[in-house]
């Protein structure tokens, strides 16, 4: 293509609205243009990388044996009236009325409409697995969107669902997706972790978020520093085992600890590890109170307590409540003399403490040579703590770390959760009707556009990766005004693309400085600067990402560049 | 890929509400599936015919120079403001409101924002012309949706919009676009037409339709059976010449002309050819009335009328405005003793009529020997009639015909239109502020997928031409219990598949009539049956199109099929 004719206008200051680099710098280099809060227009450059990635979406979806289909962005009511979602889903999903007064909701996502679609023509277990695909424009009214195409309103996803008679198909094409999308995010270049995220009610491994490391990102990993090991923070289980110290026990004792509220206060005041205190605290558990106890270093970790009751709601009790049960404030709870009825549970890591310290449910009071077993009874020891930097990985292999990711793509089990509420069910083998078994799969492209631009990018501008570049090579003529320079880049760039290289030609008759920092700007790969030695033959190639240039002869240059983008 | 894992469910019933063959049979063969009145899902065979459709249209738009950007449905109620047409776009305009009660519009079209996008970047006329395009899903809530794909609410449309600092330089884009659109319609195999549309207050030559013909057209267009003129009936240009016998004038006489109301009654009353008959129509042109007169077998073509005056509305006088005027009703409407106020036009044909007759603005009288001239004066005689089937063809060569057409396709000039309602302006070669001239240009995707469809059917299903296809070849064993004939038709599917032909392997274990039954109703242009002769290497090879089938041996298959399929 002709820079002479294309559209992508670039902007040498910062936009002021734009806090993150990806933000900036497709803004700046004219890949896209905000039209309204979270939402973007895709200039021609943004739109090319756009349609590289969904290229790459596409095979990996097809080696997956998904098909592909398109549905529409307009929804009947009805059919989340069904599921039960018109009522559910809050202001995010955006709803609307046609000229008949009849309401529809604009696509947040395609579960009611699949399972609409399927239910009226798959009716054999005969037709099952089936694995369906679209890319395809999803709106969510968010309520701050924010980092350009990360957080935006209007955004395009790719979105599957399977359908299947067994809890061993979904599993099969499940791990058929989990492969897939490893591959898509690879192959984009992207340094991410597919990470074991909350289930919800339906538990297990039922679900993976593939999270897209990066500063910028709101959720916190927790990964193997040597295996391929990742989970959501809150999901990691921890598996450390904890040394009980040989040391004998000694006689419990209250001593008096005026204004020592925290642990690390109350620690250094009876000069004691934090390790050996006995941090408390009271959670409500659905109707009923819990007394949680885990190491004064450690943090409870509610999900591990809702998982551990299967419970709906965990929250922590309010200071009514544990002023009612224990008659005294958060600072000063422990588990000693704690009525029968509140049942208290601890992470193992307390099961170890030996001579240790808690509160004595009364102001400026603590215990210390506290024993558990001997001094008070635990109900239940259970893994209830987050996973910390440095624990050993849950898998065997290697250490915790933590790292901050953008979620780009969740693959899930959903189970019977739409065929049921929908009333979408087959004949099995014996001519019985069984809900559906389903499955679904997202991909948010135009933030794997946006979180690409996140990892790749220097001062001066962007670095696409080869596979997702919007050209591969940028032939610029220092001076058009120059027969032999102007020739001699024509010359290449229709050699080069006739050998089927994506090649941008600055053709504009701009000076040097602007062309080379337009450039930088766009993050092509490859730059093959034609000056002054195009007499001679011979051009300049420079790497993006590293800067390193060489003198090439033209004749040699096909050779030279498909090697770099190798 | 596999019938075994495709969701293409097909249906022997035609299904109730669909009225037209293209709606039936995309519904039968399983290529697409209504979700609501107007909103269809796209099952993955219809999808591959729309995605081959928007192939050729990317194409096309590359090599006329346009480029593509993806700009948002989301559209600020504001742009719209901005434009006007927030008020006077009526119901068609799909409306909703965000979660801070913000207006947006949904969009029908993208003249605003891409006006706004260009009025933003584009400041001089050395960034002119430009041209950008987009394929993307349009939304109008039509009052009738109907005939599917046909006249839908959700729609897939490629929409184009070129910018310019000169007339010459926007006729010059028009013309290029032209042709690209004439290449789309011919590369997908279409009968079409471009025909010459209303520019309405543009005038001249600044619109183009693009008809698909069709039986089931909502227009009809008069072309020439020689050339390649064609144009909206409204629209068409009449250059008949009239020959004026040369019969002497003979005296004005009144004859009573009881309950003879229609030209063809009063004809055959006065033993007269309706030829010599003047037909005479009362016309409000904006506020003037004015006088229309025809020949008895031509019709007032009121655009024309529209267009002589530069008119904003012409529509036919109220009876109580001609009973106040004339002082009589429509059928006895006549030029003889009108009073001056009332201007009196004439299309060329009436200068011809010797002897004729007409209404005598009374009640149960006509005239006879009418002579116009002598007994009537002509302000202007003009262009006033509707084309007819046999009239000479504007251009010079042939005779007009009618047909019927589906418009698929709209090239226009909008001028100023829009970048003087929105301040969309850039500085010239003198540093003068001016307007940008934009053109747009529209293909209903989706639509086009259903005119094709429209086009090429017979009794069993679809024919889709090659290049649309959503499959090139269909290979069915006639029974996949048969290894050999199982393991043919797999060799064969994955032969042609590396040959670089879409190939669709019927794998399914159903019986042979249902396979031919279905694999008739998808329309694929090449259908290689592998019987019982496998065994001696030999196939059956049907084209759809023709019903002609031929046996051939394996070895010669690829040749054989290529040479088919162009």
């Amino acid at each position: 293509m002709r820079q002479s004719m294309m559209f992508s206008p670039t902007l040498r200051e910062v936009p002021s609205d734009a806090e993150v680099r990806s933000h900036q710098l497709l803004l700046r280099a004219g890949f896209m243009r905000q039209n309204a809060s979270g939402i973007y227009s895709f200039l021609p450059l943004g739109l090319k990388v756009l349609q590289k990635v969904e290229g790459i979406i596409r095979e990996e979806m097809e080696n997956a044996g998904a098909m592909e289909l398109l549905m529409p962005a307009l929804q009947p009511a009805e059919l989340w009236q069904e599921s039960g979602r018109w009522y559910s889903y809050g202001p995010e999903l955006m709803r609307m009325n046609d000229r008949h007064s009849r309401e529809f909701a604009l696509g947040a996502t395609h579960e009611e409409v699949i399972t609409a679609l399927v239910r009226d023509e798959v009716k054999s277990y005969k037709k099952l697995p089936l694995t369906l695909y679209q890319i395809q424009t999803k709106f969510r009214d968010e309520k701050r969107p924010r980092f350009g195409l990360l957080r935006g309103r209007e955004f395009l996803m790719k979105d599957a669902y399977s359908f299947h008679s067994s809890r061993e198909s979904l599993d099969e094409v499940y791990n058929k997706m989990y492969e897939a999308y490893s591959n898509v995010f690879r192959r984009c270049g992207l340094n991410f972790r597919a990470v074991i995220a909350d289930a919800g009610a339906i538990g297990g491994k039922g679900t993976h978020e593939f999270m897209i490391l990066s500063d910028i990102g709101e959720d916190t990993i927790a990964y193997s520093d040597t295996s391929d090991y990742a989970a959501n923070v809150e999901m990691a289980e921890v598996v450390a085992t904890y040394e009980k110290s040989s040391e004998a026990m000694k006689e419990l004792e209250k001593v008096a600890t005026p204004n020592q509220k925290s642990i690390d206060e109350v620690a250094a005041f009876l000069q004691m590890e934090e390790t050996s205190c006995i941090k408390s605290m009271v959670f409500q558990v659905d109707d009923k109170f819990v007394l949680v106890l885990v190491r004064g270093n450690h943090e409870v970790n509610d999900v591990k307590v809702k998982n551990l009751y299967g419970a709906s709601v965990v929250e922590l009790a309010s200071p009514e409540d544990v002023q009612r049960l224990m008659n005294c404030t958060f600072g000063s709870l422990g588990p000693i003399g704690v009525s029968d009825e509140l049942e208290i549970i601890a992470d193992h890591a307390v099961a170890a403490i030996v001579n240790g310290s808690c509160g004595a449910n009364e102001e400026g009071y603590h215990y210390v040579n506290v024993n558990p077993g001997r001094d008070f009874t635990v109900s239940q020891y259970a893994d209830l703590r987050f996973i910390e930097e440095g624990d050993p990985s849950p898998d065997g292999q290697g250490t915790i770390k933590f790292a901050l990711g953008i979620e780009a793509g969740h693959i899930f089990k959903l189970g019977t959760r739409y065929s049921e509420a929908m009333d979408a069910t087959y004949l099995d083998e014996n001519g019985k009707t069984q809900p559906l078994i389903m499955g679904c799969y997202g991909i948010g492209v135009s933030r794997v556009v946006a979180a690409i631009a996140e990892q790749f990018n220097d001062e001066s501008g962007l670095l696409w990766p080869s596979a997702v570049a919007p050209f591969h090579v940028h032939v610029i003529p220092v001076n058009v005004k120059t027969d032999i320079q102007r020739e001699k880049a024509e010359y290449i760039y229709q050699s080069l693309k006739k050998q089927g290289i994506d090649t941008l030609l600055d053709d504009r008759p701009e000076r040097a400085g602007v062309k080379f920092a337009d450039s930088d700007l766009f993050g092509i790969p490859v730059r093959v600067t034609v000056g002054k030695k195009a007499e001679e033959g011979i051009v300049e190639v420079k790497v993006r990402a590293t800067g390193e240039s060489e003198e090439v002869h033209i004749e040699g240059l096909y050779e030279y560049i498909t090697n770099i983008l190798q």
